[in-house]
C-alpha cells in the first residue's frame, strides 16, 4: 500500500471554545494486524457532541483521550485484511478507531454491518450510537406516555431528530428545541414535530409555553445551561429528565449555575443521567425498532457531511457551535 | 369552657429569614363541631421544615398560607365534643388544625393514634410524617444495597435521625452532615452513625472525601445549597439522590446556583425528588417497619421541645436556623 496513513491527533487542551490549535495532523504509518486483529480502511468517521467531553482532563466517565494520542470516535470502514477468522477483506464494519484513515483493531472491537439494509453511514447515526441513545434514553427513562409532552433541545440534531419522531410515534406532543430559524423549520416541517423553539431567539420561556400548553411531561437534555434551567419552570409534576448531554456547559470554563432545582423537589421529578454504552444488553432489541421505523418511513434522517479527514476538526467545532443539521459526519475517501 | 382559644396567623411573608414580625397571635373563639365533624384540643404541635415554603407565595405542591389564615401544621390532641361515630371525647388523634390550641376538623381529616405503642408527641415524628418520609424515600428511591455509603444532611434532624439508622439497619456505611460539633457527636455517639460532618467547619469535602472511601452511594437530601453541590463531586456511579429538602434556599431570597449537575450525567446518577404525601398507600408498611425498629431498639429518637403556643414562632425559626436538635415540637398545654 502506497497510500501512508493520516491521523488526527489532540495537541492540546481546550481552554473554553474547541479551536484547530487543539489537533495536529500527521502521517503515520499503515500497521499490520497480528493474530486477532483486523486492518481497516475508514470510509466514514462520526463526530459527535461527547468528544468536546474527552478532549478535557476531566473526569468523566471514561479516560480523556491523551496528548499525542488520536482522537477518538467510532468510524466505518472496509477490512483490508484479516487476522481474525470472523472478518475477511470487503466486509464492512463499524471501528472504534478514531481519527484516522488506516488503523488495525481486535476483531472484537469490531461490529459487521448490513449494508444491504441500510447505507454505511447510518450505522453511525440513526442505525448507531445516536440511534440507540435516543431510542433506550427515551424509553428507559423519559417513559412517555401517550397524549404526553415531550421536549427535546438540540432537536435537529442526530439524537434529537430522532427523539422528536419517537416521541410522535408513542402518540405525545413533540416539541423541540434548535438554534435558528431554518432548523426549528426543518424539525416541525420534514421531521414533523408539533412545535420546534428557536433558542437564539430569546424568548425561551414564553414560546415554551406557548408549546406546551399542558406543560412537560419528558425533557430529553442535550443542551443544559439556561435550556434546562427554562424547562425546569414548566416541567409538570412527576416529569422525567433525561440528562444525555450538557453541551452548552462543554464549551465554557466556568459551567452554569442551576436555580431551578426546586422544582425537582416540588414537581417529584426523576432526572436521571445516561450513558447509551450501559445499555449494550439491550442494543440488539433497540436496533431491531429503530429500523423497523425506518423500513416503514417513520423515521426521517439527515446527514451534513464534511468532506476530507483534513477538515474532521473544523466539522467538530461547527458541531459544536451548531452549525450543523442532523447527523455530522466526515467522508474520509 | 371558659379558656379561649388561641390561633397563630400568617401576618406577613417573610423577604428572606423568617421572623417574628411575619406571625400574629390571636384569640379566637373555639368552634363548635357541625355533623361529621369533631372538636379537638391540640396537645403537641409539629414544627417542620415545609412550613417555610407554605409561607411564600411561590408555587409549590400545595398552595401556600395565605394572609391572616392560621398557619398550617400537624398536631396530636384529644377529641373533646364529636358529631362524627367514629370518635368520641378523650380519643387520642394526629390532626392537621395547625398553630392553635383547639379547632374543628372533619372526621375524615383525622386519625387515631395508639398511645399504648408509643408516646402521643412520636406520632409527629419517628411514627409520624418525618419517619414516614425517612422509610419512604431511602426504600423508594434510595435503594441502598449492603456494604453502601448513605449520607444524609440535617442528620440529627427529624428526618435525618431516622433516616441514618435506618441505612445502618440496612447494613450501609452511614454519614451524616450537620451544623456544629454537638449535634455531630450526637448523630455518631446517640445514633450509631459512622461518621458526622460539621459543615459549619468550612472543610465539607475533604471531610466527606475522608468519611467516604468509597464514594457516595445515596445522599438524601434536606438541606440543599453548597452541601448538595459539594455531594454531587463525590457520588458514585449509579448513585441516588433522594430530594426531599432544600431548606438551604428557603430562607434565602436569591436560590443556589447548582454548579456540579454534569456529574449526573457522568455518574448516570438518578435524583428525584419526593413528597411523602406521593406514598399514603404505603403508610401502613412503613409505619410497621418504623414501630418494630423502634420496640427493638433500634431506632434512637430525641425530641426537642418549646413551650407554650406563643413561642411556636421561636421554635420554627430555630428549627430553620438548625439550633434544633432532633425533632422539633411545641408544646401546648
Amino acid at each position: 500500500m502506497t497510500t501512508p496513513n493520516k491521523q488526527v491527533l489532540l495537541a492540546s487542551r481546550p481552554q473554553g471554545r474547541v479551536t484547530e490549535d487543539n489537533f495536529r495532523i500527521v502521517e503515520a504509518p499503515i500497521g499490520r494486524p497480528a493474530a486477532g486483529e483486523v486492518l481497516v480502511r475508514n470510509e466514514w468517521l462520526s463526530l459527535d457532541p461527547y468528544m468536546r467531553g474527552r478532549m478535557s482532563e476531566a473526569k468523566s466517565y471514561v479516560p480523556p483521550v491523551q496528548l499525542g494520542e488520536v482522537m477518538v470516535g467510532q468510524t466505518v470502514g472496509e477490512v483490508i485484511e484479516s487476522q481474525d477468522a470472523r472478518f475477511k477483506p470487503g466486509d464492512k464494519v463499524l471501528t472504534p478507531l478514531g481519527w484516522q484513515l488506516y488503523g488495525v483493531a481486535r476483531g472484537k472491537e469490531l461490529t459487521p454491518i448490513d449494508v444491504n439494509r441500510a447505507p454505511a453511514s447510518y450505522y453511525l447515526g440513526v442505525l448507531g450510537m445516536p440511534g440507540l441513545t435516543a431510542w433506550l434514553g427515551l424509553s428507559e427513562i423519559g417513559q412517555p406516555k401517550p397524549g404526553e409532552t415531550v421536549v427535546v433541545s438540540a432537536a435537529s440534531g442526530a439524537v434529537g431528530s430522532v427523539v422528536g419522531q419517537l416521541a410522535k410515534i408513542a402518540g405525545c406532543r413533540a416539541v423541540g428545541i434548535a438554534g435558528g430559524k431554518a432548523k426549528c423549520e426543518y424539525v416541525v416541517r420534514e421531521l414533523g414535530f408539533d412545535a420546534c423553539i428557536d433558542y437564539r431567539a430569546g424568548k425561551l420561556l414564553p414560546e415554551l409555553r406557548q408549546a406546551c400548553p399542558k406543560g412537560v411531561d419528558v425533557d430529553f437534555e442535550n443542551v443544559g445551561g439556561e435550556i434546562l434551567d427554562t424547562l425546569l419552570s414548566i416541567m409538570n409534576p412527576f416529569s422525567r429528565i433525561v440528562l444525555c448531554g450538557l453541551i452548552a456547559d462543554y464549551d465554557v470554563s466556568e459551567p452554569h449555575g442551576y436555580k431551578k432545582l426546586r422544582s425537582v423537589l416540588v414537581n417529584r421529578i426523576r432526572m436521571q443521567g445516561m450513558i447509551v454504552f450501559d445499555w449494550k444488553h439491550r442494543y440488539g432489541e433497540a436496533l431491531q425498532a429503530l429500523a423497523g421505523h425506518l423500513a416503514a418511513g417513520k423515521l426521517k434522517y439527515r446527514e451534513s457531511v464534511v468532506h476530507g479527514l483534513d477538515n474532521a476538526p473544523r466539522g467538530l467545532i461547527a458541531l459544536l457551535k451548531g452549525e450543523h443539521f442532523g447527523k455530522q459526519l466526515v467522508k474520509l475517501d
